[in-house]
């Protein structure tokens, strides 16, 4: 069962991810980052790779597109928040750029 | 040579678009729409099929997805305005929609 992030949780799972350039967002309980390409060929393929493992873990970032760069936004719209899916996305992510 | 369209050349191009959902948008020569679809996978195979039209005319479009909806906008950076490529990248995602 997906659950918002404990204070004790949130240090060892979201620490990591500010350091490879995820933010918390000003008003929301979410993170996000902005991912650059060389091409809108590389951003549009990056996002498809996501685009399946979101699916695969039912947790769908919101994500905008222009040429070749990619703004991504984390949050758990059950939990209203973060969970541990943030986190797990957030990796994927990062490992797939 | 792509181009601005003329106060001529607007109209018939602009006007189907507007029938179809298409707005112009406020502050920029733009036109925008938004499309939903019934799942995800619906909507991220449509973005898949247009970044291949678009990255085939290369003519991109900026745009952003949360989960079953994409909010499309459409201008050409080069001319700082509409230019028929729009008109017909429009198009397309319509007729793929």
């Amino acid at each position: 069962m997906t659950e918002k992030l404990s204070e004790a949780t949130r240090g060892p799972l979201l620490d990591p991810l500010f350091q490879s350039g995820w933010a918390l967002v000003e008003g929301r309980d979410a993170i996000a980052k902005t991912f650059s390409f060389t091409s809108f060929v590389d951003a549009f393929g990056w996002m498809t790779k996501v685009a399946i493992w979101a699916e695969k873990w039912n947790h769908h970032p919101e994500w905008s597109n222009v040429y070749n760069r990619v703004d991504v936004l984390l949050t758990t719209h059950d939990v209203n928040g973060l969970s541990a899916l943030d986190a797990k996305l957030a990796r994927k992510m990062d490992k797939l750029a």
